[in-house]
């Protein structure tokens, strides 16, 4: 009896943390598993509502290039086909809103699936349904429409930044990528890395040409000192001449051909730059990682074949146990079977049981020795190989 | 009993470290519970001893800021309000230490409160007070009173040096802060980083133009051959071009707008960009220490996902056998129990019969098998499942 | 009985993955090891296959350094020289698309090597059969051979991409070495990343002049704004400023001597700046890893002996066991030794015993105590050693 | 006897690396102590000797600075000054050469100390003493005493290359203090890092004046575009300048304000800042390592309260048992406990003996119980506890 206690208490911190919460697991899964859309409420799983929302990830980017484009290139002169075509993106943001009251969501306590509109109703109106909305009305339409004038100048921009809060969708795209295993890590990572850094630099050329734009001195200005009288060139040589400025800098090249001039634009340069010293941080810091996991199982094969040769060399072992040792390392680099071990101890005893019983029961249910056993005594047999 | 000890000794190994040193946390705790400010002798996590360190940190970055400015720029002509400012920020550091006879500290060796007022006293004055002292005399002001005279030059500014050993006070608060978790690691690190950043490129943009400032022949300098009078420019200008320079070079950009002309400002820029290189590679080797760490749940998540799926269809496991297992393997991340059982290992065997017996003794008894059992058998049995 | 299963169950969640796969090494390993070429199928493995193979990759780093620079440099004449020299590469390329057909396999699936005339041809056929055939021929030649005339111009190049297919063979052979421990993993990922480095700076390089030569205003370009008639110059002067302005915007650099003049130069900057921003941070990403990997044996070491020392402190152990503890950690490092007992754990049972056996067998048979057992009883006990 | 063969053999696979290679350890130490220099052979651990060599890297980083800058300023008129210091560090280092015949070395077999003369002489006359002596012979004198000419120009610097030989010194320097724990390996890693970019930033910018100072056409160098006679400034203005285009190029900061003329220039800076590419890699890579190392034990601790306290919160656990568990986990991180488990579990079991001994025994035996049992009794049960 009191071996067993010594031996069970040995066990006892082992698996302490498999006793104390159950696996849950089945019921979880089942949820998660009978999705299907019933009456009004849509499953944020059905696949209609996942392309609707990569639809609605797009328009998003849209927006996110045209409005930092709007203020800085046709403040002057805004384009009506521009126009029109953030009316109709602002459209199917508020049509995007309405649906949100009707897409069931997982409660993070429970993980269960709500499907209850009360519940889904009250829970976006307290979170982000302000926000939605102060990023969806047209300002500029309904000032056109009290007052019959175009609204111009910097005023619209501000109010417009309100439509940046529509990034946290391409977020959340990101974040759920990185976690579904069937895109690689590596190019999810680098997607969202370009993304963020292209809308870096898209920003900051924009604003740096606003800044040239609203000085007062057109000859000292970035743009002014190279492109005399710039206002009248084409809108695309300006728009790339920014960008360029802008990815010259990010990337800290630097050429200097377009350096500032004035003293505003050294100041957001300032801190332009400090940006920059952060993503530049942040990119090669992301790029480091994702090396260090893909050439993680190189590097762990090529040590454990070296320290297996060194062992055979050291301890003067024949050739043919070296060849034996060397071959089922490569067996196992080959096969993916490092971590195997390590998974199945992760496992509840219960499905172990279940993977032992279906793996060994019918071969031993053969054997003949066993002929005439009972097949709850073969169960038990099996379980405890 | 051999096998008893053959036991043993394989458990031994094992609990060997927790057996040498017993936990004494129960004691250490109550003593850093109990912190209550007594007579004179102030408690240092006394809430509003901390708001005053807080405040002082506050000060330093003042001071950081505004000492290599005045050097610089206000060499020739310092200004009255500054002036002020100063002396009353001196003020507070000298109340400061004063305070700090009164202030309980923590014994580095018993882990203890000591609040004995001739210990406190004996350990600042062998320790860090005369620095503090040095640090906090107002030389400019005592000369004025004996000579009657502003001193000017350099001569001051060696001497002003010394207040730069305040900026021990910021690195403690981030020292203390990383180890708060109430914070979040990463913001805390990059504030830490971006203020290093900040007071080295404040710091060296003061300098270049002292350079300048203090050269001969004014057209040769860095910002002579761009502005050719610029002693009567602007301040702001000066300060802003300073810092222009000093961050393009720190960021490596390197527009080239403004380079150095003389021999002096050569050998200024060849350190200031050896010491960049280094903190530079400082900045990306903490930001990878960052990444890595933040995206490291996600990849174990992938991690363990991609090897249970590889483990179910290299051994053929049925369908409902694939789906156990993900599903286990979803609830734990989500769950947040990856390392439960490593953290359990850790902790000293009284602590876990607390953990089991608080877990289990209410559940045990309630079965009908062990009633009329008396408790401390239920003990001993929870104790040991 | 009971006692037994339990210690069993134990026991069988740590051997679990080596009883679901067998060694399946010696069987594997034998096949590796017979390899002769037998008939008309060559073996991979073969000395004078591989000695082929390395040619064809030399021949390859000739046509990805010739195909830019006869497009950007001799679009207008051509040198005779250079054209018989690629069509001879051209021939070795076809007699290696033939030799391909008759090279055994290695199969994924079962890790055996196919020697089947039908199967490779097969395997060859469906896979990369087409690739290689459409990257060999020589378009220019038939050109030539059925109009008279030579072609000229972007046409030509544009099919000359589809040459870059064969760097898919530099690919495998990096693979191949880094798997490869007679190889240091450092100098061949050195090696790999500084031919990627290279084949960018002299393809960017290429094209940047070759949008020079195409722009109809030859001295609003980045060359003709510093060489005014740059057709003229010396093709080495002309090679030798792309590569220069190649390397200095991507080192980021970035001296400014020759900067984008045109629009056509700014976007393809853009792009470039892009493009080596991720490879900047892919090879600090690859450095970092490497630099880990090689100063991890030096830093285990350090932290050992820094543990050991402050083990002893605390404890307060004699001088002599201090002295015990460091020689042993100390020979432990320099014998290597670190991870064998992590090693030995992963190899199959078989195994283990193999070794228990040959190390310990010769001595224990010696031993006068047990003198006249048998050598059956003899190697029992030594496996259970 | 069953049983204990299977406990036994499930010891076995984890003691098994500890049986192979018994702890040679008390030998080893004991020829490493008992080191004393005894007849003409000097101990390499003997302080003098020590000295000796710190002192001969100095005299190797003296002629790593001198050399290239002879070789590039001085070629036209040699200073006699230099030449005679020249003279006497080639002096010292024929000393060392006689001087390392006396010396013993550690074999890398046996791990002993080997004192005798002859095979001390064989091992250096069969390794270094070739290239010892080839970087020692003073070229120049010999040449002066036997034509009665001084030589000029390249050839003596070719010949002068041999003298980089001796930088090997420094490298051992370094490896031996990054493997003592006296000295703080972040510091010890900086200082190396910091002095390979010296060297390689003073050797580049000497040989890139060296182009200029070879060049015919004068006005044509990047020196002769800024300063247009520049043979005739002052020798430390030149040297400076060097030093700063050097340094601009590789922190990759590049103003442009002297960047290369001729193709010469242009060929020399691609390599060079192809190495400098690499070389910041290697730099941010060792600091990313320095700084994962530096910040590891914060950011274990942070995770384990941070696990503790959602275990805690998790569970539920009464406020007490909360206390108690983090009060442990801050004093196993103050006390530097973290991985005292694992450094017992690799000692050998001697060794842990030895220490339960010395820690248990003086408090076993002084308890009531145990009064009047035999110290060999005692002994057996402090070794098993």
């Amino acid at each position: 009896m009191r071996r067993k206690m010594i031996l069970s208490a040995s066990l006892n911190l082992r698996n302490l943390s498999k006793l104390i919460l159950p696996p849950l697991g089945a019921s979880a899964t089942s949820n998660q598993n009978q999705i299907e859309s019933k009456g009004w409420i849509i499953s944020p799983m059905d696949s209609r509502y996942r392309c609707w929302q990569t639809f609605m990830v797009l328009l998003v980017a849209y927006s996110a290039w045209v409005y930092p484009f709007e203020v800085a290139f046709l403040n002057a002169s805004p384009k009506k086909a521009l126009y029109i075509a953030d009316n109709i993106v602002d459209l199917f943001f508020a049509v995007d809103i309405t649906l949100t009251f009707f897409v069931a969501y997982i409660d993070r306590r429970s993980q269960l699936l709500v499907r209850d509109f009360k519940k889904i109703a009250m829970r976006y109106l307290s979170t982000w349904f302000l926000m939605d909305i102060a990023s969806t009305i047209p300002f500029e339409a309904l000032w056109f429409l009290f007052t019959g004038k175009h609204k111009e100048g910097l005023s619209y921009s501000l109010l417009g930044l309100l439509r940046f809060w529509r990034l946290r969708r391409v977020k959340q795209l990101f974040t759920r990528l990185e976690k579904d295993i069937r895109y690689s890590y590596f190019w999810v990572r680098c997607a969202r890395l370009l993304a963020v850094t292209l809308f870096n630099v898209h920003c900051a050329g924009c604003f740096y040409y606003l800044l040239a734009d609203l000085y007062p001195h057109k000859g000292k200005t970035w743009i002014g000192s190279v492109i005399p009288n710039f206002r009248e060139t084409n809108l695309w040589i300006r728009y790339i001449s920014a960008m360029y400025w802008s990815i010259t800098t990010m990337t800290t090249v630097g050429y200097g051909d377009m350096h500032a001039v004035n003293t505003m634009e050294m100041i957001f340069i300032i801190f332009y730059m400090l940006f920059n010293l952060g993503l530049t941080a942040y990119l090669i810091g992301n790029m480091t990682n994702l090396v260090v996991e893909g050439t993680r199982r190189t590097m762990e094969f090529r040590n454990n074949i070296e320290e297996a040769s060194n062992f055979v060399s050291r301890n003067r072992l024949p050739k043919r146990l070296k060849v034996h040792i060397l071959a089922y390392m490569c067996l196992r680099f080959k096969a993916e079977r490092l971590n195997q071990q390590q998974l199945i101890e992760q496992l509840p005893k219960s499905i172990c049981q279940s993977i032992c019983q279906h793996l060994f029961l019918p071969t031993v249910g053969k054997v003949y020795l066993f002929d005439g056993v009972s097949r709850e005594i073969l169960l038990l047999l099996v379980q405890t190989i």
